[in-house]
């Protein structure tokens, strides 16, 4: 039987992201049998529907929605800048969004982000739902990840520093892969 | 005595973008003593934080912040993209918000948008205004300009068709410089 | 075997209410097998957690728990009232939202709205999934129901006037009824 | 000179509600020649077009339209309730928002908000800067006023119990009557 696939994506093109670690951190948290991969967005152009229309998607969307298509479920590590998503991740949402290649439509994604100061994300994870129904995805509610006050909360490997930390990110990989049997059932 | 100077920006890259060529109306339709100049943002790299840090902004976008810091107000064209805002004019905006250059903080700017269906960037408009607050820009509320079904409201050259959009441009216009010049006294 | 029942809210309590109406048109398109019962709202003290606190719950909030817990799924007729959701909504899903009473925790809920103006609810309909996330109920993404020009689309018997609304509603109640069932498997 | 008055909302009716405390506070961290008056908003029934458009206001509502229309700004203390506004708050604003009594009109209205999780009410506060704009009200930007934790940041008299506290209802208000000055010139 092969593995639940998770293709995750860090909506952070920082190298030291928190937001990031927190996705390598889901490699090694995650259920028997799920594997969780990282996708690469940093290198695709902004979208500009020009260029989808006067052909072929541009390599780099290729290659990401390929990707994408092999997952059972995604999950995303969403910043917040400025009380929204960061666009290199809209970005990459966009490009995946038109037909007849929509690899989000009706799966579970898993959303969780990491921030500076307190809200931990909460209104930028509430932009991200909003852009998910217009994909058609099914983002888990519960449990919530919305860790506030980052640099508190992971060691200097990059890894969460407290066993909370580690606990949220488990429990919800298990819901989200709960989720995504369910929308294929 | 100086024109009273609006930088527009489009958040559409496409170059029969409805959104765009509103743009260019608005040029047109300004009262008198309001210049309306439009800012290229779709050369900027994807924001990373790192580029950043690293040293000073990248070339394109100190061009955009020089631009924006000259303006009395903005004028942005907001299409909806997944009920989100389109990346490259969030990226735009994350560009022009960190400390010391914030050239939108305290200033008034107006939003419109062009949607294909009927709901005319309601929804994009919403996270725009959302992600403005993080700037500490006050968007003007009233007349909202929201524009369902473009293919029909404007002519083969790309002008509104109806008096009906240039009224609605006209008064956002005089409403936009009214609240920028409070926000100055 | 019995039927699969859905249970409907509609927020306005208006007697003329075209959000209203559509749940009444929604008992008749509803897929064979399937029935829509609406649920009294109205009369609902404003949601004041010192009532909950000081023992049990109001009765008519009693008589709603009890209604809801009884459904296989929800609709929500969600009208938009300055761009947020009706107090009247608003004030029954917190009253539904406390534990250890959460009828609405892991069900699918259909979400439609009518407005008078174009943009159809767009902007209600996007708190109303935020909140949705909060009482972790899984809101159907498509088809989206959004019904503009309200006055126009039904006739003098509040009927959808033209196929498309029913056609709409249709196919929103079975994606509802297969969302439904996917949750609880 | 007559005093510089702000009328405020709690948007929670529960007695010791940290929300209302705050407004409390606000009364003694008031600018010299501004004052705050509290308005009551529990006893006013669930908005219903047809109460209105059968006659006059219910007689709460009256009073509530007199008092804020008394108000030269507006103060509201926005709890989060399921990730949105509580009923209480957003039936107060729907019956201030209908022509021709439509007191927030381009008055500048100062929102805070405390909670017990730590998102320190982002989210609520979000939907109410949308539905502000509805109304034509302008939400002062910055300084933000998120308190997190809410049962640690007061005393048991429901003063704030420490001065940052304090600091930031103080800047907020000074920041409030600028902007309230501001859109009057």
């Amino acid at each position: 039987m092969s593995a639940f696939k998770i293709v995750a994506i860090s909506g952070s093109l920082r190298k030291k992201s928190f937001n990031t670690a927190s996705l390598h951190a889901a490699k090694e948290l995650a259920p028997e049998g799920v594997t969780v991969e990282i996708a690469e967005i940093g290198d695709l152009p902004l979208y500009n529907e020009d260029l989808r229309v006067e052909g072929s998607y541009p390599a780099p969307v290729q290659r990401l929605l390929k990707h994408l298509h092999e997952a059972d479920a995604m999950l995303i590590a969403c910043p917040e800048y400025n009380y929204g998503l960061t666009a290199a991740l809209k970005n990459a949402l966009d490009w995946c969004s038109r037909p007849p290649s929509r690899p989000f439509a009706y799966k579970a994604v898993g959303i969780f982000g990491v921030s500076g100061g307190a809200a931990g994300t909460a209104r930028a994870q509430a932009h991200l739902r909003a852009v998910l129904v217009g994909l058609d995805a099914y983002a888990l509610n519960q449990p919530q990840v919305m860790i506030g006050a980052g640099h508190t909360k992971f060691d200097a490997d990059g890894k969460f520093a407290e066993e909370a930390g580690r606990d949220f990110m488990r429990q919800h990989l298990v819901g989200l892969v709960k989720l995504a049997k369910q929308l294929k059932s």
